[in-house]
């Protein structure tokens, strides 16, 4: 089952890998059905779980955005004037910038450069641009072509179109007993690359696969695969009765690179989303780093930590620390980015730290003691002896004294720092014990004293 | 009349403290009366002060606990299988681990090194042991006899009876003008040793004698000696009522070994009682420290700061700090541990502190101001030149300043970083000159403005 | 105009300076009505402005205080028994200490030093001294003089009165929208100097008549002219009923000598005018300082901010750092402080300074965002690419992201340690695009989610 999984993953990445995933595209439309033809029937078997595709046409409003036409290029290249093709569309994807107007001419090498864009640091590399708002024509190549071009003129087809189409976003939700949603993100318009942005897709699939197959999650799960930006926005704005009921989230994206995982807090940095995915992957990933919002890498969360959404929204990647000279990774944005930069067991390892994330977030209700008092602990078996083992004595005494119905899993790991799970074992214990009780609201059992105390 | 305290507090120790005072025992029995005996006649005389000794039966359900059998050990000795006495119990109560069961057989070398403890750091003390839950029988003697046993084989009896008993609490309750009270605890339990645990009792004691005299002390003050841990949860089970009036506390230990003092915060270290001791002993003991709650020692004042209970509970010891080798005094826990390391001239003094964090805890109110503006200081005589002294004119100036109704004295202190006493001067001054209040509650006299003010 | 105004400043400092501007005396009462006649014609051109003089007379209660007696002083010197005369109250009025008892005698030369007083640095200078409350007689002169004093006696002649009179305060008053006031403070009760006090009070008038040729303002703003500290507490008293209505204050003084601002902090150093000014400021005069409520130095800031007031008012000043051998400034209170040590220049920028301290105040409300997720910035125009200006990108969003009706200009410019103009140019765009708009309460667009999130 896991390495089928696993193989699975891979395989998606090869099959669509390629396409021309344009923000509003028929390529990236087929991508799109091809993952959500994917995880159908599963959802089908699974009976409360459903897929939906989500269509906003062109010119629709979405907040203070509008969904672009559908771009298409049809050919382009790049010619001396005796017929020598430099640059072919057909060669790859990048080629041309995404959203590139049409052009058809003959031009000095001097108008041509301004043009032509290359990659800063991979002589050999094609970089990935867009010009979705900024309109203008472009062709992109290796630094090592550009470098060759001594010709005086030169002859540039790009043949693109624009015309009507529909914005799509794809929906797995997978439903729990409340209607209160936690939200998976990942983008899927990144053409014909690889760790950015299938990973995070094809993780968020597997994730979701297997939150199907437990129907008691407590929250309601939903994964969108869309656009980057205009896609988050067109979904929030058709779903704003939704977004209260939204109490946290997390993006996904560039899972499969040889690196440790970077999560990045939300705007709300208090927020329990952020102490519990913090306080939990810490354990799970010790050489992982955390840093705060907008320090990580941006994306898709920053629709939904934004003003009138405030979705507390962190990332998870495996993104390099920004003071390196890598970031975010050697091949970002760039024909470098292929599924040979991908390893498998880095996607497995990256869907189960979902997976317990999630759990962490299911386990994270605020702990009320039934008992007052500390607990006589010898009596109940959970005595830890503080001669032969000072620290988990002290832990276990610290946790207990820490269940008041005022501190949630998360708080209790966030004020003594130390791991969620760590805490969760303890409380497991005094659960199995009848020794305290879960509930998703404060409960405090504090006696009320007058002011003065 | 001052020292005839003196020599009552230790005559009191000598008295008491070679006696076997096991948590459930007939000489801790005696031990209570005795000093129960002691005080009673005063709180007659006293007219509105009065004692109880509480008891609550064997199994009786405290909580998560249940009070323990009362424990006895008739006899008890090691010897060689020639008859030669090695261990005699009628020697030092510390030679059976307290809660010991019996145990009548002959044992190997190794078998018997199992049940045999030593102290970890002086060869020629016996240690103090307890094993009052994980039941198992052991001995106790110095490591200088414990590396003599060369024999394969020995004899050891111990005959020790666990019956049904009571477990008793002592309180001495002196009523303020409200029912709120303030709780001085100290443990009783200790056998046959003094610093730990006599010290803190007789100190309480003579401090509810000098309390007893004073009749118009607005705090309720209930002075508790009771077996550590388990009286204290017995105590507050049966007194649940009483734990929303307990506003604070203090633990009293090992007050009269060659140290400053510590005073340990509660849980609720913003607390108005851990203000106001906190900044009241630094004046009084400048070589004293300062640590937060289970940062010094532990011992009854966590039953109260737990959950459910959540009175701010501090404690005042001579401990030592905690990265001290000697840690907590290097007596403790042992048959060292005897009245010679005790000096009448430290109890005394120890006492004198207490009286005066109780003082200052009575005048621990908030500060309300009759004036508006600063005050007209050389009108009122309480000018001070900034000219010839800068330093009182700032702190007279600073005071003033936080006179609105909505700090207290403690707060004052805190947030000055000086003594509770320098800002109680100053008060002192201007209430004489009826230019503020004192008030239990806040009465702020800020006017209010908008909100974007 | 510009011009003008400089040399209107300077002029009126020239023609003022040299008076004799004790706390209740004659010519306090001219130099204040010289300074109200200057500015009323304008008020009344104005329209909405208007002046008025205050009068308090000698005895009335001032909350704590009492208003003084006016004070003269007819003749004063210092002489040899042979006629030599030494000092002259007619040569420097700074000769007599202000409220000088009356004295006439012959007096040991022992005797006489205790009652001539020196400056401690300036040995050419005479000191400024003053005995309101603490009565007694006294002469000023310089250190050089002092030790020439070899006679064994001399003759004082002090002629003094202390009758009847009243305190004066003028006020201007320029009305805004609301009847919430901002405060403008500066005092004119120091004789025979011109830094301290007159710049202040001159900056506060030049600020006075340029709000009212803008008669849009929303808040109404008061210029208070006054003798220090009772002239404060006399007015407070007496209107009681504005305190609420007082939003800010900013107190004025020591603005021509050669330094760069010092800006000083309120009592309550998180209101909105302490984060507005101190923001503002940073880009004004980077070379200013910002040091806390009493820090840089003490006058009528006290009156306003003190308990039962506590209205937040900061102060500005040219005043060096604590710890400069000068501070102030070398020439404070003595008679080497003359129109000589100031400049028209810095008169000029410190006025302009006011006035855009006092814009940003005007503009300091709460951002509301119309927006939700993030804005499309090239949709409206406005966006910078993070490719050729990483800063400004980060800035613009930074700045985007805390619009949310929660945050005043202020509060972002706080948050992000960047200056108040750097915010509001940022909102100007956003208000220009109708984007966002400005609310003086706060208005939260967060939608509200259950505890736990």
């Amino acid at each position: 089952m896991r390495n089928q999984f696993k193989s699975h993953m891979m395989e998606l990445i090869n099959g669509l890998w390629f396409l021309k995933r344009d923000i509003v595209s028929d390529e990236y439309d087929q991508a799109l059905f091809r993952l959500i033809a994917d995880i159908k029937d599963q959802t089908v078997s699974a009976g409360n779980a459903h897929v939906k595709i989500h269509e906003y046409p062109t010119g629709e409003q979405c907040w203070t955005w509008q969904v672009p036409e559908k771009w298409t290029c049809h050919k382009a290249y790049l010619e001396t004037l005796d017929g020598q093709r430099l640059i072919d569309y057909t060669h790859h994807p990048l080629h041309v910038i995404s959203y590139s107007l049409p052009f058809d001419g003959i031009v000095s090498r001097d108008e041509l450069l301004e043009h032509l864009h290359v990659h800063p640091k991979h002589p050999e590399a094609i970089p990935f641009l867009f010009k979705y708002y900024d309109r203008d024509w472009g062709l992109c190549a290796s630094q090592v072509l550009r470098d060759k071009l001594d010709e005086e003129r030169y002859r540039v087809v790009i043949q693109t179109s624009f015309e009507p189409g529909t914005l799509k976003v794809g929906e797995v939700i997978i439903p729990g007993e409340t209607d209160e949603s936690f939200m998976l993100v990942a983008h899927l318009c990144h053409p014909a690359m690889a760790n950015d942005d299938l990973t995070g897709v094809v993780v968020g699939l597997e994730v979701a696969r297997s939150l199907m197959t437990d129907l008691k999650s407590y929250y309601t799960y939903r994964l969108l695969i869309l656009p980057e930006t205009i896609g988050s926005v067109a979904y929030l704005s058709h779903n704003e009765d939704l977004i209260p009921k939204m109490v946290g989230g997390l993006f996904l994206e560039m899972l499969g690179n040889d690196s440790n995982h970077a999560l990045q807090g939300s705007f709300q940095v208090d927020s329990q989303v952020d102490r519990c995915l913090v306080s939990t992957l810490k354990q799970l990933d010790p050489e992982s780093y955390v840093a705060p919002y907008r320090m990580v890498i941006n994306n898709d969360e920053r629709q939904f930590n934004a003003p009138g959404v405030r979705v507390p929204m962190l990332s998870l990647s495996r993104v390099l620390r920004h003071n390196s000279p890598n970031w975010p990774y050697p091949e970002y944005h760039s024909s470098l980015d292929t599924p040979d930069i991908i390893s498998t067991s880095r996607l497995e390892e990256s869907k189960n730290y979902v997976l317990e994330l999630i759990q962490a977030w299911e386990n994270n209700q605020y702990i009320v003691n039934k008992f007052k008092g500390e607990i006589f602990c010898s009596g109940y078996g959970i005595w830890i002896d503080y001669r032969t083992n000072p620290e988990g004595h002290q832990r276990l005494f610290e946790i207990m004294e820490l269940c008041d119905g005022e501190h949630t899993v998360a708080d209790i790991a966030t004020k003594l720092d130390i791991s969620f799970q760590a805490v969760w074992q303890v409380i497991s214990l005094l659960l199995e014990k009848s020794l305290v009780y879960l509930s998703r609201t404060p409960q405090s059992t504090t006696p009320s004293r007058s002011q003065n105390s």
